[in-house]
């Protein structure tokens, strides 16, 4: 049995962690991590300084967070300083790595990202999943998994966890697919499909697009609203640097947010959703282009040779989307919109139309609305580093474990 | 100059306060308060089992609590029990009280609530406040709190702190209200017009009318929409327990979520926005009613004596609401909505339709909504709560102030 590996969902750190001694010593941990992995390289005592312990409790937990394979010593700082030389700390290249996959509609992508947040191996299968069942494509996952696990090995890493985005909703316990049209899945327990020896995190492809946004961006803030527009259009609500699950976990539905009430009937079972105007493939038929493997690629070359009628699909994309915005504007008050997913890639197109109707709608300033550099890398990216930064929250648990 | 209440905003007990012994004193002693407040009354053993104590801290804490006040002994429990008789502790009737206080576009109210949660005193005084400069408004309502904190002072109490609820955009700084357009006040800062000598706490009107329903409403959960309808239309997002208030404080303009992108213009710049189908004045435009001081009754008398025009009015703003809180649904997969506020009192024409649209419009089973017990006295409930939360939360800063 796979056990969802709940400390990677983001958490302060260690906040669910009891409020007893041993409790504190596992926040401090906690701590240290952050600390040298946002800072790092630093000494001890700049360590101490900056969490505002005593070096000689710094030190202790330093001596843990080595042994464990989690820190890792630099050598001596270059002499000319003043008093003795104290040694930099550093994350550790090797030790525990977190495990990123991606079920996309057409491929699957999966990568090994160690704990300072590089990425040391990946693997891809191109192809569309619409329609299959879910066994067989969690098998092609699974030996991908496996491949990119054997090579970070080689490198002297080891997975932490597995963590899987998907184009659809997924439940609170993190593992199973409540629904995801674009693929025919429903109530489809990954869990049970996907390696049982790695703790398993699923979660929504948007999330983990927003996470990326969060953890990677330049300049997040920790207030903003993730669009993640592709086949469906997903949003990331994140408040205060915290996703924002929902009752069922199924929050940040921006697809289905009624845009023209009385407007086309859509799959939902409502009318004039905004997937009806701005969803990829509503606007290729509005553009008069057929489907094709790669939607927005096509929707762009058009696009930037002056094609009228894609340009005018795309104005009209921006329009529903800037419609949409402003209700979810209004609602959560965000500091800024990132527009990451494959629609990203015909920003210039959408969001002239998408800020004016925005700006005219919103009293004050309008709420700035910028294109995601991650770009449709953000989910396999996003999930890659909830586990790495599950390890970070928390190390004591994975120095147990390991 | 008033200290902003910051304590008194909604948090997990203590939960800002540093990671250190004192630190790990100030959360033990708010666990205590806060079992006590919602289970007590209880023996020093009982609230040691409930928080994963010792009953040595306990007791070390508990003296503390009764010096200072907060807490006091009912005297031994009742013979006849195994063991040596315990004397049960109970949140003392003394002592700290909130005073909660509304700017209301129609009329003031100040109250005091104990530690208990009981009101102890209160005044009210009607009498439009449209158009009227808030310095003479703060003035009158200084007065009325004056009125009822020495009412409550008669009784032992002694006011711990002053949150006024006002129907507008208020900052985060808690004092300024940013817009409040029913009032026509822009950027004015209550903090300079209210007694100095009160920490003070200046909020939204549908926040604090939220935060009562979660404090105060049975089986309210922990992830709600509180819409509170009246002249405007603003909506109080609750998530695990806490208000989500947004980057400038804004968060909840549900009033302004687009309904029908193309319709009437509206005060904020959009159009076809809530309130333009559902607020107060706009239901009584429909209905072909003349605006009068007590609106909503107008409107259920008219509508309780079978007056098709006035159903047909709230049948449509109810249906304006289904699809605003369609949208907004779907982007916080709320456990529940909870209709709030003046409209709460034509609820039963407003919900029929707002259900039927959500209903139609949301795959899967639909969010319920229900009608709010507390009706319009919840943000000035709201408003007291805060305070007394904020006592709740950390006790030893309000001992030390005391």
């Amino acid at each position: 049995m796979t056990a969802p590996l709940h400390e990677a969902r983001p958490a302060a750190p260690g906040r669910a962690l009891p409020d007893t001694q041993q409790g504190m010593r596992r926040r401090n941990l906690a701590r240290v991590m952050h600390t040298v992995s946002a800072e790092g390289p630093l000494s001890r005592a700049a360590v101490a300084s900056r969490i505002g312990l005593t070096r000689a409790a710094v030190s202790t937990l330093v001596d843990e967070l080595i042994r464990t394979g989690l820190l890792e010593e630099l050598g001596p700082e270059r002499p000319g300083r003043v008093g003795r030389p104290g040694s930099a700390l550093a994350v550790s290249g090797r030790g525990p790595a977190g495990i990123g996959a991606e079920i996309g509609v057409d491929h699957l992508a999966v990568c090994a990202v160690d704990l300072r947040g590089e990425v040391r191996a990946r693997a891809i299968r191109h192809g569309t999943n619409r329609g299959r069942s879910p066994e067989p494509v969690a098998g092609e996952l699974t030996d991908l998994v496996r491949q990119v696990v054997a090579e970070a090995e080689q490198e002297g890493l080891w997975p932490a966890g597995l963590a899987v985005a998907v184009p659809g909703l997924v439940a609170r316990d993190a593992r199973t697919v409540v629904r995801a049209p674009n693929l025919d899945w429903h109530d489809t327990d990954l869990g049970a499909l996907l390696p049982a020896d790695l703790p398993l995190i699923v979660d929504n492809e948007a999330n983990f697009g927003g996470l990326a946004e969060l953890w990677l961006g330049e300049g997040t803030p920790r207030d903003f609203l993730h669009v993640s527009a592709e086949i469906g259009i997903g949003a990331a609500v994140v408040v205060d640097g915290q996703l924002l699950r929902g009752t069922r976990g199924f929050a940040g539905e921006l697809g289905h947010v009624p845009v023209r009430p009385d407007g086309p009937e859509c799959a939902c079972g409502g009318r004039g959703c905004l997937e009806q105007y701005a969803g990829e493939e509503a606007v290729l038929r509005a553009a008069g282009l057929a489907s094709a493997e790669d939607r927005v690629a096509v929707l762009a070359d058009h696009a930037a040779e002056g094609d009228e009628t894609v340009r005018r699909a795309l104005r009209e994309a921006g329009e529903a989307l800037g419609i949409a915005l402003t209700g979810a504007v209004n609602l959560l008050d965000p500091e800024s919109v990132v527009l990451g997913g494959a629609l990203a890639g015909v920003g210039p197109w959408l969001l002239p139309s998408l800020r004016a109707e925005l700006a005219r709608r919103t009293a004050g300033p309008a709420c700035p609305v910028s294109v995601s550099r991650l770009g449709s890398e953000g989910p396999l990216l996003g999930a890659a580093h909830a586990v790495v930064r599950g390890v970070l929250d928390d190390p004591a648990a994975v120095a147990e474990r390991g």
